[in-house]
């Protein structure tokens, strides 16, 4: 017999439990945690996570970029899985949630299941992506997208990626075994903590993901002339920080256009930087973020004319490389509307809303059908030993998870 | 008989190949100079410039502030001296001009009058004045405004003020003998490379400088809310860099109202500047200068009100701390006005101007009437290895001097 009518909810001590369990391992004394991939934290972290996917009825196993891929059997095994997951590991220093929340949930969902001795129709993963804070090797290699030179995964401290991969159980020269095949992954849905605050100002629980931004990065030079701040009277001036600060302005500007898009000036250093010297040089970049590639173009090609206006204007040169694009990813429309459903069942209020930041969904997604339900982050905090997401938040969150897993079993079929 | 109606001239040849004399002392390979004050080669040059004082009928004699002042005797030894002079130490990297110009054309003037046995009726003071560049101590012991603690004066590398001034001859201890007293000098009179760009764009030959001006130095901090440039949307930002900019083009916009004040944001550091985090702090200094200090505190009143309604509007913080406070010093009008008829009677073009980079003049009008002679600068560039203003140039501004001597001459008797 399917789950679908049979069971309402996850433990929600069992999996706060496990969160506050996970968050011992590379504890620091700030409260927060530091598990780093490919460092012994992440290890341990892995061993236990494999532990408990195994004590839940799944079976495991490492695919050559070193995710680990749990799988909880369906009735029909000829069907795509029901994925889910994120990462286990953090940045430098982090708190308890981002990313383990998308995990243990998961497992939650199928432990729910495997005690009921429920199946859904489709098998379920419960997915552990490989170094989601750095390189992103793990669903990028899982979508194809792993850039063949190792070079360009070299860790910061030295370390090759061959060395790294084989000490968690993966295989560099194998990495292109671990892209999934078409239809091997019916859908995709991570559940994360925000990292924003948009959740919270609206006040509602739960927050249905309509995909992943897009991103630009710019790196902008304005070359004006260096000069004595003294003598040199303002019109014969050719001020590149007063050009610059116009830039910050108009990218501003277009930022607060209407639209959901988010445009920064987050870098920016003056030449020669002294008290008495007018800027000969101000280098700057910026980020740009949006759903809608076309939106984000139409936006970039504003910013190209306003800054040749600037340019003329301020008698500096202007010139803009593009550094970083990453497409947006949508999530699909199904999914959203399942989610939003479930929340309606499960009296949770809950906002759509784009996801401002990168997550393995966003690569996922790119193969198969995905969808993200978000849950409220403390201030919009994220990357910080002060990341809170309360214990009732998180299950609801994977609440919503269960029952939308409940819903796609169907809609899949 | 005085030199009034008998003597036009200076020697061209001669006070340009002093000019090119002097540089070779601490010469660099770029053809620039280097004579840092206090280094062996600005001690070569003081003992260079010293002989050709005695070569021209001086008497030369250090004061406690290692300033050389060379007298040539006037026809009344009663009367305060007609004083003129400048500096001939640099920066680290410095052209032919600066500061040279005004003490070797005070030489070249008394050079003319000694080899046609004239003597005006005050006595002449050629001065050369010490470390103009960094501490300018020379001048303001001779106003009386040295500071009396001696660790303000160690030099940046180490070195005591009481070793640096021994070895030119000065004496920590008896600094305050430097000071010179009422009616000791009757008028000053400085001939100075513009450093600026004024002349060369009116085209005209001198430059009758109005008074130095006066100076504000402001830092400033802006605090915002450093945040995630993804997952913050632009309502919720509070971003410092975004109101640092509007403070920029505040400053800018104060600098190009009418006035002949300039108005410069030179330093600007922004925290945590990373491409994706929305900047919480910007540290920013400004630079404010004009011959007016109630048109200054003018400036300084709607700085403040702008700056608060920047805050208001972007939600930071801003605070700002006055750095440095000098008054301005005006030019002697019958001096202005004399350099003006000497001008028209030599048929060389001028224009008023202020002076907006400090000089020893500065000090010097604190205590006495003072004025100043400027001619153009190639590019307005100085402080450079490529500052540059040609003999031809250098001979009007001594012929100035000269004709300006002989008219204060009498003006001050």
């Amino acid at each position: 017999m399917t789950a679908t009518t049979s069971i309402n909810l996850v433990n929600s001590d069992r999996l706060n439990r496990s969160i506050a369990q996970l968050a011992e391992i590379g504890k620091l004394a700030n409260g927060g945690v530091s598990r780093v991939a490919f460092t012994p934290e992440d290890l341990l972290a892995r061993q236990l996570v494999q532990s408990w996917m195994i004590d839940a009825g799944m079976t495991v196993r490492i695919d050559a970029a070193g995710n680990i891929i749990g799988t909880y059997a369906g009735l029909q095994e000829d069907l795509g899985a029901l994925a889910t997951g994120s990462h286990i590991d953090t940045v430098p220093v982090a708190g308890h949630f981002d990313g383990v929340l998308g995990v243990l949930a998961g497992i939650e969902v199928v432990r729910v299941l495997h005690e009921n001795s429920l199946r859904l129709i489709h098998p379920i993963e419960v997915i552990v992506f490989t170094d989601e804070e750095c390189s992103v090797i793990g669903c990028k290699a899982m979508a194809g997208n792993v850039i063949a030179n190792p070079e360009y995964y070299r860790r910061n401290d030295g370390r090759a990626i061959e060395t790294c991969l084989q000490q968690i159980g993966g295989d560099w020269v194998r990495i292109s075994t671990a892209k999934r095949r078409v239809g091997e992954i019916a859908a995709f849905v991570e559940l994360h903590v925000e990292q924003g605050g948009v959740l919270e100002s609206t006040g509602d629980r739960i927050g249905v993901v309509k995909g992943i931004v897009g991103q630009y990065r710019f790196a902008v030079t304005v070359t004006g002339r260096m000069n004595h701040a003294g003598t040199t009277p303002m019109n014969m001036r050719k001020d590149a920080l007063v050009a610059a600060s116009q830039i910050v302005l108009a990218v501003n500007k277009l930022g607060n256009t209407p639209g959901e898009q988010v445009a920064t000036v987050g870098y920016f250093a003056v030449s020669p930087n002294a008290v008495n010297v007018v800027p000969g040089k101000v280098e700057l970049k910026i980020d740009l973020r949006d759903l809608s590639q076309t939106h984000l173009d139409n936006l970039v090609a504003q910013m190209q004319q306003q800054f040749a206006e600037i340019a003329t204007a301020t008698q500096t040169e202007i010139t803009m490389t593009q550094a970083l694009h990453v497409l947006p990813t949508l999530a699909e429309p199904k999914i959203q509307s399942g989610i939003a459903q479930v929340c309606q069942e499960l009296e949770l209020s809950y906002s759509y809303l784009p996801s401002r930041a990168g997550h393995d969904a966003q690569e996922i997604g790119r193969f198969t059908d995905m969808g993200m339900i978000f849950v409220p982050s403390f201030a919009g905090l994220s990357h910080s030993e002060d990341e809170y997401t309360s214990p009732q938040q998180c299950t609801e969150g994977a609440n919503v998870l269960l029952q939308t897993f409940l819903k796609l079993d169907l809609l899949y079929s």
